[in-house]
């Protein structure tokens, strides 16, 4: 036990250098003064170098080794804890500190030169920058291919869904694949005949849409006694369990989208502060990753709050805080608002029907990419057919079409799929919740989410890192991730 | 050189270590959910263990060892740097770490017990805990005097004061008790024969008197790109260098204490700000130490804001600010209403003229309590007596008398003379600046605060850690600390 429990010392530590590191990163996009990113910057590079260092010590590797020839003294979550140790251990030293360096200096000039070209629309000035990118995240992904045992995507994946393997994801979006093109034209046909939703006419003072997001953030049981509530130029949901601070934007012509924000932003934060407080510290007492953190942020968003039951009681609240009368403030216009669906070309403003076809399109794109099957300037005319493929669209120029996304250009390939994956498991979360405790529906439309939030907590929140997302998928619902409950419910949404 | 080249990596880590830890600081302090300590806690005690073990690593004590060797192989900056990475090791390493962690524990306890005891004015009650803090703290003074070879209350001193011997300021302090006394009674007398100052009614809006602050901050040159003014309980200036942060608290019946303490934290802010940035991360680019932090903030509060020429320029300004008008708005007014002399039992409340004789008392008695003269049960009539002997002031209680700061009850014994060695620095340094460029006192008629604020950045901020306090008023000014400066700032500012 002696080798687990100083393992324990040790990734505790780091898990407060990191943390430290996350109110920094809010303060540097909340409060600080624009002249100070260049001090930020070291006090970040200290940390995350400390950090280096203290998981490249020799001395884990030792530990590890011996914690895992002891394992049968563990129990189930100190196993599982073991695991994620060696999981970091294994992404933090697999790759020489050289190309690291390498990678993250060109990802950020990569960084850099996108936010000019995609001003200019200019591909071929971002071409060179984005290949040397995508070469090197090549090497990191073979040498972590070889280390993790497992393919060069998915070893890259694994950064941001523990365990996950593209084998699962690619079952589950042939299936939309194949759904979606013709679902989507039918729900645009079928909105065609419906009267078009109005937006009412601002501003809406930053104040106004504030106190309504608080409302809803305080009614939904975000704690505000361990959280805030601020403004950033993208929306986050940032800080550690215990202090969790989301930030949201405000438009003073349209309420909705911040309205929105905010409330995905608390379902981030509802998973976070529900984290197992008894393994706080431990890389089992973290949240499991991007899928499941975005499951907790779409099933708050779009399975609830875009919901009939929920808008039923929100709409007097909402209109009441504007003083809003009339057409524009009625339970069917917001519907209409909040469920408005478009074939548009940009991902981060499509709806809940549009948006895993800009997934699944990425997520085969950068497949080609890391295997080494495509490069760079062959993206456009791959990106330009699948768009007209998947949403019937014409990409008008780069900067609306391969040139949208920042993922890429600091090297984040395999991010894109836990969107969708995170989506889909909303659903069939959601879809359990209401069959497993009735009172969740009823209690959303009185605005009662305390058996939904419990529910949350108990099933999925206080889990951590126990399990991967598909375990807990399994544990939680009885099967697999099943596209038929995604399609069930967007059928369910916009066809009925 | 290799070895004091690997000591400035070292300290360069524990300097952002600093800093992060400096950020976090601020943000419990200012913008932190009142639930959230306990994780702010941990990640604190975190950046502070690290720091801890990287100082006390065996490799500095080489490196450090082998650096002095070859220390004639570095320029006049770098011995400086050298001699305070000795003096920082010598600090960390002294003490064992159970006897640091035992005083942290009790200085903790006694904190929270003095908090409470002093409500209720509950002296017996605090004592035993304010006892044990003493006794360790005894403990920790005999250890470092033997380290660094001066007597026990020096060896605390060097903490606030690097370099400062309590001979020295016997030798001023000496002087003052025996001036302040007679001269105190002197401005009383002369003020009761004067109009007295009104104090116009508000309300004054904080946001008003942010407004004001901040006009003022800008003028005075503080550069808001790289800082920021905000609230918290206890104004501080924290942050670190490119990115300064000082607070404020607002009384909107009385707006000058917060404009007064507004420009106190521009001064440190300003200090702090023109520390010699190509030695930032290292000991001797770092701000010398309390006596000229406060003779900055006390330069530009006391030296320049409460003088006639700044009030002169100030009064249209301020009253211009709360649409003021008439009699409580004057030149004549304010000047009294910032000069205003009052004999009582509060330091945090005395004015220039009374303060020094608050510290006065605070340092004989804690040189006792340090030697082991006297005990905490002996204070309150050593307190009272020279409230009475000093100011002529009757202590009503504990509360409004030896239990009114908080200072010992953490351990920080010797932090006291450094108000007043600040005080009078401040008024040294502004006397030679003045000889020395004419035009400081005329820019500060006109605000323009160019000349001032550039001769402080060139004679004293960029100086770091260099010099001792003394060696630097010695190379600025051509003498040592001298009384009779400091007597005829009051004389002229009291009597004239």
């Amino acid at each position: 036990m002696r080798s687990y429990l100083l393992l324990e010392k040790i990734f505790s530590k780091i898990y407060y250098l990191d943390s430290a590191a996350a109110i920094l990163h809010w303060d540097a996009a909340t409060v600080m003064p624009s002249g100070s990113s260049e001090a930020r910057g070291e006090q970040l590079a200290t940390l995350s170098g400390l950090r280096h260092e203290m998981i490249t010590d020799i001395k884990v590797r030792e530990l590890l080794a011996q914690a895992e020839i002891d394992q049968k003294l563990l129990n189930a979550w100190q196993l599982a804890n073991l695991k994620l140790m060696r999981r970091r251990f294994l992404h933090a030293n697999c790759i020489p500190e050289a190309l690291v360096k390498e990678l993250s200096t060109a990802g950020t000039k990569c960084e850099m030169v996108w936010r000019d070209t995609k001003k200019t629309n200019n591909f071929s000035a971002y071409v060179p920058h984005q290949q040397k990118v995508l070469d090197l995240v090549r090497q990191v992904a073979a040498l972590k291919a070889e280390s993790f045992g497992v393919s060069r995507y998915d070893a890259l994946l694994d950064s941001y869904d523990p365990g996950k393997k593209s084998a699962e994801i690619d079952r589950v979006f042939a299936d939309l694949k194949t759904f979606l093109p013709t679902f989507t034209q039918k729900v645009l046909a079928k909105q065609k005949k419906l009267p078009k939703p109005i937006l009412a006419k601002g501003p809406f003072p930053a104040s106004k849409q504030k106190k309504l997001g608080e409302h809803f953030m305080k009614a939904i049981g975000f704690d505000f006694e361990r959280g805030r509530l601020d403004i950033s130029a993208h929306p986050f949901c940032g800080g550690v369990p215990g202090d969790v601070r989301i930030t949201t934007r405000y438009d003073t012509s349209d309420f909705t989208s911040s309205l929105m924000g905010v409330l995905h932003e608390t379902g981030h934060a509802l998973y976070e502060s529900n984290l197992p407080e008894e393994w706080r510290g431990q890389p089992v007492g973290d949240a499991q990753g991007m899928t499941l953190h975005e499951s907790q942020s779409l099933l708050i968003e779009m399975q609830v709050c875009r919901s009939s039951e929920f808008l039923e009681y929100a709409t007097p609240i909402i209109a009441k805080n504007f003083a809003g009368k009339g057409a524009a403030w009625t339970f069917d216009n917001l519907k209409r608002l909040y469920n408005h669906v478009e074939a548009g070309y940009i991902r981060v403003d499509a709806d809940e029907v549009t948006y895993p076809s800009h997934v699944i399109l990425r997520y085969e794109i950068e497949q080609k990419l890391i295997n080494g099957d495509m490069d760079i300037a062959d993206v456009p005319s791959a990106w330009n057919k699948g768009m007209n493929d998947l949403l019937g669209v014409k990409v008008p120029d780069y900067a609306r079409g391969c040139m949208q996304d920042i993922h890429w250009t600091d090297g984040s390939f395999g991010y894109f799929p836990t969107y969708t994956l995170g989506a889909m498991a909303a659903a069939q979360f959601f879809h359990a919740a209401k069959k497993q405790n009735p009172d969740i529906q009823k209690g959303i439309k009185k605005g009662d989410f305390k058996p939904l939030t419990e529910w949350l907590k108990v099933n999925i929140h206080r889990n951590g890192s126990r399990l991967t997302a598909d375990e807990l998928l399994k544990e939680v619902t009885g099967e697999a991730l099943n596209p038929e409950i995604y399609k069930a419910h967007l059928k369910n949404r916009y066809l009925a």
